[in-house]
């Protein structure tokens, strides 16, 4: 009897690409994009990586998260090794989620694909590293995106966080289209917390515009956070040390309520 | 006049290894480890890196993590090329936050040591990326060793975290001198979110004996957390998808209250 001719399997990748700085790509990520056939995503984090002969591209806009993991998928399907490429860390914000929706509500017979997640470095751990370790002890993460959640749901969770005295790391902070929201996060927060609470704008870590600026709640001006911004508001153990002439540290201590 | 001898200037580089897999070690991580005269650290961390001729090593225990870091510091001044290395994320539950903290309380002549620290793939992220995408939407991650602060702190913000709804990360969850506070967590947390919630036990992510449970809230058997493993528990949004002959995929919606 004949075998049927074998098929080579296709096969769909995740992959991170972290937040801009080539020293920051894993070793796995670069692996897979080297060894894709096709790579999928927004076309700001396709060009980021080098073109290779023979390598198929599919860019597209923002916001259609759903219907370029679905695409994918497709590919995959269709025997083709596929590289979804994001920003930071895909399992943070980022096109995981989407994939694994697509999956979830789509045809039966993608949860066979051969799928996996290649981690990176997510903006908040790039945007801690360059000032010190304000995420050094416990610290929470919240989109303030209101696209796919309502506004009440983000009230909750910073009013929990700040109960919680968490440090936090605010994803998506504003748009063109919701410019008030960080003003309204803010106000929320200095409700809560301590105007002396330390405060960090990180803006574009790792690519050539970077641009970090330390302030305090009380000071800080919520309007200089945009899309490409990372902001980390301090929970009531985290630290300023001053510099001369430098940029101060900024840490988390390890514990609280307890003496180095 | 004669200029004084120019003396090479020491550094400091707080250094993560990621969680164990080669590929997850950053090319930054690798330079600076390739470069360093002087590597300090925690034992079992300095064993997963290379021997190199002429570069020296400084292995201490667990648990001294102050003394260490003042010790890379007076290495450093001493003009010593000095990495300080971390598993994981040296921001996240690790080394950095030690290192500033000696900076604050130590000779002021420390502030201006030159210091960098190179982010990694943390514990949480690479347990992410094995199941899928659990960390997709607004989580918290929450280390629960007392050893540095009260457990009615680690109470309160679990508390905080369940009434957010946030998916929560909990690192160091047990040890053989506590192993009954991952138990009194999980007790809080049944009061407080749907037994149907999934969880995770992720041990050793990246290493040879690495082990993934995926179980429901209800279900979970905490002794099944030691020190190697990073626990994940859902919010009410996240999602199993079931796989024939396979573990399910764990995922969290981009938003909630929004259907796909």
């Amino acid at each position: 009897m004949m075998q049927p001719p074998r098929v080579q399997a296709g096969n769909l990748r995740i992959v991170g690409l972290g937040p801009g700085d080539a020293g920051w790509l894993t070793p796995e990520a670069s692996a897979v994009l080297a060894n894709a056939t096709d790579l999928v995503g927004y076309a700001p984090y396709l060009d980021r990586i080098p073109h290779q002969h023979g390598q198929v591209r599919h860019a597209s806009d923002n916001r259609v998260e759903l219907e370029r993991a679905r695409h994918a998928l497709r590919l995959a399907e269709d025997a083709r090794q596929v590289a979804v490429v994001s920003g930071g860390d895909p399992g943070v914000f980022a096109m995981a989620a989407a994939v694994f929706e697509a999956i979830e509500g789509g045809d039966p017979a993608w949860r066979e694909i051969d799928i996996a997640v290649c981690p990176g470095v997510s903006a908040m751990q790039a945007a801690a590293a360059r000032i010190g370790a304000p995420l050094g002890h416990d610290f929470c993460a919240i989109s303030l995106s209101d696209n796919r959640k309502p506004w009440s749901l983000v009230e909750q969770r910073l009013t929990a966080a700040a109960i919680g005295d968490f440090v936090i790391a605010l994803y998506n902070p504003a748009s063109k289209a919701r410019p008030h929201q960080i003003h309204d996060a803010f106000a929320l927060l200095r409700q809560r917390k301590a105007g002396a609470t330390p405060v960090i704008f990180a803006r574009a870590v790792g690519r050539p515009d970077e641009k970090i600026i330390v302030t305090t709640l009380r000071s800080a001006e919520p309007s200089l956070a945009d899309m490409s911004t990372l902001v980390i508001i301090g929970s009531s153990e985290t630290r300023m040390i001053e510099r001369a002439g430098a940029r101060p540290f900024v840490y988390t201590p390890r514990g609280a309520g307890a003496s180095p």
